[in-house]
């Protein structure tokens, strides 16, 4: 087994060396001469001084393949943009347009960081072939709407069972009911019964809107959350995407039940779904991770960029001091590992080998006084060097295998697709 | 005079011929094989196939020198940030120090893309050393605060009307008054009577807090912008930083006078300023561009970054179409150079010479449904190769002349500034 040494690399405030070892951190100290490692053979050894680790991120809400809409449709209300430009366009994809469509996302999320995310879509397939071929992990799930039949609900629920088999320690399988307003009440309780038999994770999308939490007030009486908690889908394998328009008892519910909030900002503000209430889930004790939605309602799937996003967004809302940088950064990294039951999301021994290697003289992260401040509000993609993901290299010195194979491929694809459309 | 042609460009949806001639784009046409140039010797060829051609930035207001205090202090109330940290590190800051924050601040800026900004911060001297040094546009100015000396008074009137006539085709000198609560009324007249006279820029903060606006209401009977009115410094030549609290009588005045309007998303939700009434602006028909402020209430000077947030926060505010791409677009490019004087701003016939040419080969401009979707909402400054200004290259396939001496200056007296606080 060959073992990693990221030598002289800086880390709380100093230079250490840093010895992965299988897929983990196996030992983390200052920083020694080279010769001290002669013991470990094979020894891959990475010379570090001027880069600094951070830990990478965990994407907690996503549709990964929808990277080829990017700047299809944009600039317009959440009604016409879905019912007339995504849908329309969404029923002509294929199989292969997926495929290509993921890779391509995949590809922007190891660039800018992430090692993990955790989709939503139509394509559960051709999500795994390309999460196995790029080496990050996932958790993936087709995401199920409701149109009334029967053998249709069967088909899905039989494939949610059947897919648990298929569970690695890199990619797992989730159930996916789309939304209250898409699933009917049967099947988001078999969904529930599904998740909780396969003991894996429920992802749904929930009280994006103000009028979501209107209708389901006037449906059931119950606010979305509240009609969730009846149902039995509430519990700390449920992933909760969007989560803006909360009351003070679906707060409480939440905590109870230890469920998972997904923070979206820069879609829930080009969408102009709402602000998400950020300060008060965090006096109440809430999980809150962060995600960044496909790129059609965003338009990247940079989780730096969604940091900043996030933490302004509460300045703006709460005040300057309002969910500051260390904060913001733990849930993009190790809240969001721990919510998926990754041992990782921190540079720490005996975590999982996830990590971003950056560039300290990068112009944007000079001066130095603060890492963490620089990373969330002044950095960008440029100063992304390395990616690692379980021990291995996912990005070094910022090539990624089969990059220009994999742009080329999407960008045809896209372009027939919008062609079909027209 | 060497020529410039940018060979097989994208632009306006296909690929054509820019030819620079002197600091102008003198022709723009359908692209024709190499050999048809002959004619225009000396005669620099870039090869442009698969880049793309946009406006440069024009950055609205800045404080140039601060970048060496990024990260410095973050994630507290304004008072707090300014009484107890910036103030006291201002104060120890030294000529040398500003220099070589100027030349970190420059660099960002083309590295990201910016060929002017409007500078406000106590370096007029050191600024203008660095922006001839690295080619780029700017209009800088000591910002004027009042101590109550009268000599010192008429020593900045004095400078402000001598500096005139140092005033370039690339650089310019403005006149300053801090803000309406820390100058007072004398000091505010003679600063618009010395613009008046010089025919100059008048750069001001303005209507940034909620406080300043209820701390003018009570000390004059007045808003800050009705104040500004009272005494005469409204005018097309005036540029009013911030401007985010506005009556519908204020946007009447700002409107009649022609006055420039500088919004800064990102400081201003970093400070829990407010949210900027864009919208409003907009159906008023105001003359608004765009700004980063400085670092340390950003924290970088990227104006791509800076035109997502301006977007994104306007439509959580007014809704999903406020706001459009193309719109925050012309706030940061041809609105801020009309603003400024500058014929540029737009890569057409007859206009300065400055733009950014970027890879659209990069993953976030994939796929190319829409290039200024994916400027505003998803691109970075990785995609970013070259940045041209007046003519010239101030980058060239990413390299900034000088960078890596720029940075290690930054980097040496930003530290030792530190040290001295402490």
């Amino acid at each position: 087994m060959t073992s990693i040494l990221l030598h002289q690399i800086w880390h709380q405030g100093k230079e250490q060396d840093i010895l992965i070892q299988g897929n983990q951190f196996a030992s983390i100290k200052e920083s020694e001469a080279l010769e001290n490692y002669a013991g470990y053979s094979p020894l891959k050894v990475v010379e570090c001084k001027g880069k600094a680790i951070l830990p990478a991120f965990y994407n907690g809400h996503t549709h990964a393949a929808m990277n080829l809409l990017r700047g299809y449709a944009d600039d317009m209300p959440l009604s016409l943009w879905l019912n007339e430009h995504i849908w329309p366009i969404e029923a002509k994809m294929t199989s292969e347009d997926m495929y290509h469509g993921v890779k391509l996302a995949i590809l922007e999320m190891i660039k800018t960081g992430t090692v993990f995310f955790n989709d939503m879509y139509f394509s559960w397939d051709e999500c795994m072939s390309a999460v196995e071929e790029m080496g990050l992990r996932a958790v993936v799930a087709d995401s199920f709407i409701d149109h009334g039949s029967e053998s249709y609900k069967d088909k899905y629920i039989a494939k949610c069972k059947a897919q648990q088999s298929k569970n690695t320690d890199m990619l797992r399988f989730a159930v996916a009911p789309h939304a209250i307003y898409t699933v009917g009440e049967d099947m988001l309780k078999r969904c529930a019964e599904v998740a909780r038999e396969s003991d894996t994770f429920l992802h749904i999308h929930l009280a994006e809107t103000e009028q979501e939490v209107k209708d389901c007030l006037s449906q059931h009486g119950m606010t979305p959350t509240e009609y969730l908690h009846s149902l039995g889908l509430l519990g700390p394998k449920t992933i909760l995407a969007h989560s803006v328009w909360l009351s003070q008892h679906d707060m409480d519910l939440l905590k109870e039940s230890a469920s998972v909030l997904v923070h979206n900002p820069c879609s829930n503000m080009k969408l102009a779904s709402g602000i998400f209430p950020s300060k008060n889930l965090i006096d109440n004790e809430l999980k809150v991770i962060l995600g960044t939605d496909g790129v059609s309602s965003n338009n990247n799937l940079d989780m730096r960029e969604e940091m900043k996003f996030a933490a302004l967004m509460a300045k703006v809302r709460y005040g300057a001091e309002a969910l500051p940088a260390d904060k913001v950064l733990q849930w993009a990294t190790v809240d969001a590992a721990r919510a998926f039951g990754l041992n990782a999301g921190e540079i720490a021994e005996g975590k999982l080998a996830d990590a971003i290697i950056v560039d300290l003289s990068n112009d944007r992260l000079i001066p130095n006084h603060h890492l963490v401040s620089n990373w969330v509000y002044a950095a960008d993609s440029s100063a992304i060097e390395s990616v690692l993901c379980n021990g291995r290299f996912l990005m070094e010195n910022h090539v990624v295998p089969h990059e220009d194979e994999i742009k080329e491929n999407a960008m045809r694809v896209a372009h027939d697709l919008v062609k079909r459309v027209k």
